[in-house]
């Protein structure tokens, strides 16, 4: 059973047989999936306008039609996604498609692309949440990484209790945040139009020359703004979530997904091109439009406490997705197999774990700056995106449905808009950070490949061919173990050893380490009183080493004629009543084990075992 | 055999033949002990005025008869120490003449004293140093900690490699130092008073408001300039180190030892105030006045690199003892045996990796200030010298050899004298860090008595009393070992643990956590095909969990009417071919040992057997 502190840390344990789950509404459904993609027009527009401003303040004004564009690309991934709800109704990730209806190769391209994307879903939603934060109280920008640290934390600690995907806690923030959003668009849509008066041109005072306005500033514009993107496909994996028919509610779950995005990320652009706003190192765009908006008053917070939330619940998303995809990569032996098991909360621990460390790490690597991070998003998923949909270009070719020809062309659009996307992204952002997740994502199928192929071996190794099933040999007619016991002296553990040894075989033989003369005359002479029917073998040491005189002796003992089976080495061991206290022991046992195991078990099969002697009365 | 990396970094195995001893002349004697006691001059000093100088630039002229009563103190100790070494030919440390004749606390109080004061040797030897670099040149003290760190590594690892205290590498530094301070000396008086142009009176601008010139600060000031006479013991603690007649010659060494230390510390002392000489920052004392005697040509540079060498090379006594009396503790069961182990190259590796890692702390916590360190210094070496001359009293007292009562009167002295300086270090530096060392004395005793406590119940527990002496039960005749197989299929793995468990008893049960019924249904299949002279037992496992459905089958096997003698868990362990693999399976096979040691194992013996199956072909 677990420990108390384990119990009030993460929970009673919760049997298997409680995982039926509870079905989402189409309401519940928008508020559980969409908090990613729908927190990042909190900073989409900000990346749009930072990129922008390098070729000085009039160059702002194209951040309408470079956000148009976006929200082009915008409605033709979410109608192919739309039609990969309906093609995979058990959940379509880009890995299961990719890897369907492409191969294995494609496939991992996408694991690792999307893998990677989670990790920066998580730096980026909670170093952004923790922007608004900041941003309404800027004396908190000091410990900005503590907080993003501890944001990950806390989210890492609730997913190991096990947070259910339950509509309630999702709905408040995902919801308070569409209406903040649109409270704030509406304001401000009015503040324009009743002629209120709006800050001048911002004085922009850009660090170093001023840059020209060239294509690639623009293009460069439009892929930082493509991050409000992220997120996008996380409807898909979740079809099973979704009360049936489940296919056609996650469908129009993704539409009004879509429209809510695209009006929330144009809104957001208009308003911070009319009030003339520019991107600022201390406060973020969308708190400088809340702030003429809504004035410093509770709206104003309100709108800051909503952005901070839906940010935060973004990152926790990908603490559900990240798991389970590591979970499936195990299970097809991609991954360490520890990433399939679930604890004794039903979720799977060690995946929330990893993602939790590689996200702090992350943060902290780039000061907790959103800004320093968007270079590396997007990249993962745009490529898995692209390797999605070219899946279902392929799924239409195979299966041939009706109107396959209509359903192929739209696939092969998003595919193609989605692929020119993923150029411009690693073209334009390449020497601001792009190619460390260019970097990343081979890395990461290389450690899938050299994990396959260690899996593969096992498993070829373990095979049953060409063994002998039972009844093997009937033991109690021939025990012929030569038994090896290693010993220091002449104590209760040692007696408990031998005795164990002399019960499984009548050929025994302890053997010592001669490191301090006095000590082996000591234990010469006890043992003539004690063990004499067990020969003890004296070995020399001359470099006072327990182990190596063993192994050599062990050497040896091979190396003679083998009238017995197996060679069995018995290890007397202290177990300690605390286990503080094994520290206080030489850990020959260990060392021991360790020895016979990986440097000389190679050439030899042997048995070890452990005779504990309890430390304890 | 070493792997070649170790061989390279730590050089060839030493045999325990080659120990015998390279016996020390006088002169050689004077470098190898001498080292710490004198090197503290290139700070002892400074330590004086930075206490005086609280009270403002006139209180500096108190700094000589402060000098003047810490070398009296140095020549009641060192005559104290003289009749330890005629006393103790052997080796008379303090923790060895307080235990033998205070008793068993007392000299536990003196070696947690003693070990606490060699750390603070070598973060204060190491920082010193590092400050006569960053005098010299001073664009180095932004690295100072580094250096600091860099330096104890460097140390360390020589250590390790086994350091002989050759006379000739010792000698070198010590004799350089000697040399130059002596230089300085001359040609500072000669500079004096030939007239040469001085300063004028420092410019004071102390921090804060200045103090009054009270008893306490000039008390103050005595207990800070004490750290001077730290390392005067050291002589007496190596005595068969030198040649024959061993205890005339170290005491003639001892007389040497204190006649220069006075020389050279009142010498300096002399001079920082005739040259108006006040602390700074960013320079030290010494170099201060090299650098007026001597100017900034290449005398000047030569006195601060053999003062940086004494220094590091002080710090490098500490790594000799601070181990030597770890293995003397480690032997007296107070401190870990690993601390008695020799490595292969004769040196006590765990002491030096623990001082190393202790004194780097040390050094971080404190910025890489020597004199930050400075109050938590000195109390461990006055406690212990108070000890040690409190336990030569007694010797005397029990020993009546001729003229013992002389002798009581100059231990008494000398104990009377360390003690009332103990007082006076610990009261008057208290709130400036004096209360760290106070805190971790008794820490370090506790660490003392709770090891002790273990290995004394150890012993008690291991003792042969009432055990039975061979011959035990012959084995062959009945075996009636119960043993338990976990397994998790069937595979190659399983049928080699299966097969040896049948060749040492007739009773094997396979047990298995049914943890998905899918896999466990297809290793029933298996199971009747392959094993089915074993029976085969499915645990159910609610809560997903390998290890506690076994433990609970365990307990249950317990409390069965007992038919056999022992419970045996052989268990199945891979062993893959590279160690990083490991972490490609699931450590079930650990996490049961250790369940079944040290959850379980507490109330019933059970032996665990590993059957590795080696993956690799």
């Amino acid at each position: 059973m677990p420990s108390p502190l384990r119990r009030i840390l993460f929970g009673s344990p919760i049997p298997t047989a409680r995982e039926a789950q509870e079905r989402l509404s189409k309401v519940q459904g928008l508020a559980v999936f969409s908090s990613d993609a729908l927190s990042s027009v909190a900073y989409g527009t900000e990346e749009i306008l930072r990129a922008l401003v390098l070729a000085g303040a009039a160059a702002l004004a194209l951040a309408l039609p470079v956000a148009l564009s976006i929200t082009g690309v915008l409605v033709l991934v979410a109608i192919s996604y739309f039609q990969t709800v309906h093609a995979y109704p058990s959940g379509g990730g880009s890995y299961i498609v990719a890897h369907a209806n492409l191969g294995a190769t494609p496939g991992l391209l996408a694991a690792a692309a999307l893998l990677i994307d989670y990790m920066l879903t998580v730096a980026v939603s909670i170093t952004s949440g923790v922007e608004a934060i900041t941003s309404a109280a800027p004396q908190l920008s000091v410990i900005r990484i503590e907080m993003c640290v501890a944001a990950i934390i806390l989210i890492a600690w609730a997913n190991m209790r096990g947070v259910r995907e339950s509509g309630i806690i999702f709905s408040v923030p995902t919801y308070a945040f569409v209406v903040m959003a649109f409270a704030l668009i509406g304001t401000g849509m009015y503040h324009l139009f009743s002629g209120k008066p709006v800050p001048a041109g911002p004085i922009v005072t850009p660090e170093g020359a001023l840059q020209p306005l060239t294509m690639f500033l623009v293009l460069r514009a439009f892929a930082s703004g493509s991050a409000a993107l992220t997120g996008i496909e996380a409807i898909s994996n979740g079809i099973p979530a979704f009360r049936k028919p489940e296919s056609r509610n996650a469908g129009r779950t993704l539409i009004a997904m879509a429209l809510l995005l695209a009006v929330m990320f144009l809104g957001i652009t208009f308003l911070a091109n009319r009030f003339h706003i520019a991107p600022d190192a201390h406060e973020t765009v969308i708190s400088q439009i809340g702030r003429i908006a809504f004035g410093s008053g509770f709206l104003y917070y309100a709108m800051q406490a909503a952005t901070a939330l839906i940010l935060l619940l973004a990152g926790n998303t990908a603490f559900a997705d990240f798991p389970r995809l590591g979970s499936i990569l195990a299970n097809d032996q991609y991954l360490p197999r520890q990433l399939s098991n679930r604890g004794d909360r039903l979720v799977f621990t060690n995946g929330i774990l990893t993602l939790g460390l590689l996200a702090s790490l992350l943060v902290i690597i780039f000061g907790g700056s959103t800004h320093a991070l968007i270079p590396l998003y997007a990249i993962g998923a745009f490529v898995s995106f692209t390797l999605s949909q070219a899946g279902m270009v392929r799924h239409w070719i195979v299966e041939r449905s009706r109107g396959w020809q209509w359903k192929l062309v739209l696939n092969a659009i998003g595919a193609a808009a989605t692929a020119v996307v993923s150029v411009v992204v690693i073209v334009t952002k390449f020497v601001h950070g792009a190619w460390i997740a260019l970097l990343l994502i081979p890395l990461a199928m290389f450690l899938f490949q050299i994990t396959k192929r260690h899996y593969d071996t096992a498993s070829k190794l373990l095979s049953l061919e060409g063994e002998t099933p039972a009844p093997w040999n009937n033991p109690a007619t021939h025990i012929r173990h030569k038994v090896v016991v290693p010993v220091s002296g002449v104590h209760r553990g040692t007696l408990a050893a031998l005795r164990f040894a002399r019960s499984m075989s009548a050929d025994v033989t302890a053997v010592m380490a001669d490191i301090d003369p006095a000590g082996t005359e000591r234990a010469r002479a006890a043992w003539a009183k004690w063990c004499n029917d067990v020969p003890l073998v004296v070995l020399p040491s001359p470099f006072r080493s327990t182990v190596m005189p063993l192994i050599e002796y062990m050497e040896e003992v091979d190396q003679r004629p083998a009238d017995h089976m197996l060679t069995v080495v018995v290890i007397p061991e202290f177990v300690p009543a605390k286990s503080w206290q094994k520290y206080l022991h030489n850990q020959t046992a260990r060392l021991l084990k360790d020895a016979i195991l990986y440097k000389e078990g190679r050439k030899h099969d042997r048995i070890i075992i452990s005779v504990p002697f309890h430390l304890s009365r």
